[in-house]
């Protein structure tokens, strides 16, 4: 559920977006299709998500590096996942590519 | 829903947090509180969350700079609101400050 990252810097990719009203079944298969992809990718460091009954989630990807997103969104199989929603899949998203500095972690006793 | 960002940069607080299984009704009445407060703070950009079935969350605010997180982190009632974060609401959870350097943004036609 929690990633774990290394100490910063690393990159974090924030996606929010909001799922279409329609479900399509191709989305769930696609969706796990593309966290076991993304998992192989050179640079990956780890995901976390979360999606409400309003249909708003946010899905942070943690990368080493640029150059490991830059591959990952010209990744052939992903860029068509990326079409379908666009198209198809999301009312709306943002996407937001940020630098993360520190981080701090707690468990309870 | 989705947080309206002027461009970048600016900062993102992402936290990530694992909520007990107890549901202490605190929680909820401190969460809108706390919502509320940070509305107020300066240099507050706006605010995006989703918790899903699992009780995994993910709440990522935006600032405008070091400074604002910094007064609003040492902000009296958040403060409080943090310890019982710590001690009570959540079973685990990760904070990351990150650097946002760009973002991008799609509607559905």
């Amino acid at each position: 559920m929690f990633a774990s990252t290394p100490e910063p810097p690393y990159i974090a990719v924030i996606f929010t977006s909001l799922r279409s009203a329609s479900e399509p079944e191709e989305y769930g298969t696609t969706a796990e299709r593309m966290l076991e992809l993304a998992q192989q990718q050179p640079g990956f460091l780890g995901v976390e998500s979360a999606r409400g009954s309003d249909r708003l989630g946010i899905t942070v990807s943690y990368w080493k590096d640029e150059a490991s997103i830059t591959a990952w969104r010209h990744h052939l199989e992903h860029m068509e996942a990326q079409s379908n929603g666009r198209n198809r899949w999301y009312e709306k998203y943002i996407l937001r590519i940020c630098h993360v500095t520190r981080q701090s972690e707690h468990t309870a006793p």
